[in-house]
């Protein structure tokens, strides 16, 4: 039998995904020992007020390392730096994945010298990838996995952000798979917000019906459907970001998410409110203008619901309402999944179609996991 | 810049998907050579009556190999057997990767000392995977991606077949990584035929109406969307193979593809039919049957649709017709696309769904081009 390989995770974020994430780490790190493969040591867990560095490198029980955690920040003490950090794991034995678990622009801002650093990166937080192009440009022209030859023999980090869009889903590495196989992809379309699914799964029904769009937001608001203040569901950014991610992997060089058509749907009027309840309590004196593009969509037995889309060809990218046919696979979603379709040369008139979950922390972690074992075949 | 990898790809089989397998592998060659990375030369072509074996190792040129291979046809010759080539293929600088896209079971039965070997297959021959479960086990012990730690260490080859169930579209890998990941699937339910997707969606859709089931046959075998026999498709023989394989892959022990309920769509009266065309001008004196079962669904809102499912817990693998409800993404379909639903623990009541077009030579061959990148970046 070959000796077991270490492998030090850095896990940043201990929030819903950072705790189901360690979950499945703690499945895969008795599965890998198991057959005496890959030895994986949780070397590093850090939340925005504590960390714990095992630099012995031996490894925290992952079971019990956030409530260690818990028991390290009520200690007090100054907390170290993240790239003093970073300096401290690019000293651990053997590979070092780095699981950001934020959605921390700072960290985001890290990650070529982390890369450079010869740590990998696996992480759900869209912020690297959905900023500005040059930040996209600079973190691929590191990774061992961008498209330049010779990183890896600079002993630079590989990255993945699976997670990015659609959670857990395989959209990033289907779309991946479709370019790299030799297809032409001419259009991306799709809903990829859990949030903006269930609200217009629910305002406008294909079977009919369905209550006022306030009504409806409040509803998904009471479910935990929405951000703590809807209106960042509602104003297409985290679309938006998402398109950015999507269209920069076909090839386009879009410059940020803000640099296309975005549809809020916070009326205008509303933009200035000072907190989310004053925009909650005022959004119902708008409800008509919802109302008419429903009967509108309805008059012509369509529904209508939050999509984002590119267009490959002609190198556009747009976010916003569309009306789709009731027998439309976006129309007949369901609760709050995401569905993702592409069209491509290969596939001709029917779409590759992906669809379930695309939000919860389960199975945005299983994304992040995936990563993980993408990243540990290539370290072989 | 490290110097170019050299990889020598082996080709079985020219027919639609082989044919359509080496426009993508000219179009990969081209793009690894571009940025220095892995030199992919073919040093191998082979049909059931000729091949070339280029065995100075530099390749044959791609885009011309099958008409060489036609030219060597017509100057007759004795035929080197297909071990003894992969004999000679063995001593080639560098790894080897034998590409089988046949659907010969002789070939299929001989991957096991391939592998030994250290010739890595992809393929999309179900037979393989889809025989005797001794066959299965045999492979797996061997190849070096399989559940055994070391296989690597002794030399052995990776063996892939995405394309064996639903063609290029990503159902092995999405299956492995629900597994790998740790979710617990509990269901798998789909559409996994493309001749029957067709059929159904045809004879029964969803907005009413549709031939006989006779005229839908004949109409599908002229547009060939069936086998020359279209016997061939209607024995469900084809969804069980692809069933048997996701079933093990969950962890089940089927033994082989008729070792559970396989409904065949071939009336027991015409199963001695002596030819396809006596088969065809018979059918539709048994027009009733299938027309019974239409309107049995119709009256309680409902369709009919030829599905394979497993329910993992109960260990339970079944074939044939069910009736789905109207909104139903099975029911939806549409053309000759394939759907494939995995119900898991994470996923909850919606299921992760993956959907389109599950047979042609080009989505077939994206299948096999895949499997040879993930090959390639685990020969690193």
């Amino acid at each position: 039998m070959p000796p077991q390989k270490p492998l030090s995770i850095a896990l940043i974020g201990v929030g819903g995904v950072g705790t189901a994430f360690l979950s499945q780490l703690a499945h895969l790190q008795s599965h890998l020992r198991a057959k005496n493969k890959t030895d994986i040591r949780l070397v590093l867990i850090r939340r925005s007020n504590a960390q714990i560095l095992e630099s012995s490198w031996r490894g925290l029980d992952i079971g019990t390392a956030v409530k260690q955690l818990e028991d390290q920040r009520s200690s007090g003490g100054k907390l170290l730096g993240f790239e003093e950090t970073c300096v401290h794991l690019a000293t651990a034995p053997g590979q070092v994945v780095l699981v950001d678990c934020t959605s921390d622009p700072q960290i985001a801002g890290a990650y070529p010298g982390v890369l450079k650093k010869g740590i990998s990166i696996v992480t759900p937080n869209k912020k690297a990838f959905s900023s500005s192009f040059s930040d996209w440009q600079e973190i691929f022209s590191i990774a061992a996995n961008g498209p330049n030859a010779g990183e890896r023999e600079k002993g630079h980090g590989f990255i993945f952000h699976e997670s990015t869009v659609g959670a857990g889903l395989p959209v990033l590495s289907t779309l991946t798979e479709l370019i790299e196989t030799g297809d032409e992809v001419t259009k991306i379309e799709g809903v990829f917000s859990g949030t903006m699914s269930f609200l217009f799964n629910s305002f406008n029904p294909v079977a009919g019906g369905g209550g006022s769009f306030s009504a409806e937001v409040g509803k998904a608001k009471e479910l935990g459907y929405t951000e703590p203040d809807p209106r960042d569901d509602l104003n297409g950014l985290d679309v938006a970001r998402k398109l950015t991610i999507l269209a920069r992997l076909t090839g386009l060089p879009i410059e940020s998410p803000t640099s296309f058509a975005v549809q809020s749907l916070i009326p205008k009027e509303l933009e200035s409110c000072a907190s989310a309840d004053e925009f909650m309590e005022k959004l119902g004196e708008f409800d008509s203008r919802m109302d008419d593009l429903k009967a509108s969509a309805t008059a012509s037995g369509k529904v209508i619901r939050f999509v984002g889309s590119i267009d490959v060809g002609k190198g556009e990218v747009k976010v916003g309402l569309e009306e789709f046919e009731k027998s439309h696979p976006i129309a007949a979603l369901k609760g709050s999944d995401n569905i993702i379709n592409f069209y491509t040369k290969r596939y001709g008139s029917n779409p590759l179609i992906i669809q379930g979950a695309g939000a919860g922390a389960e199975v945005t972690a299983m994304g992040v996991t995936g990563d993980l074992l993408r990243v540990i075949r290539l370290l072989k």
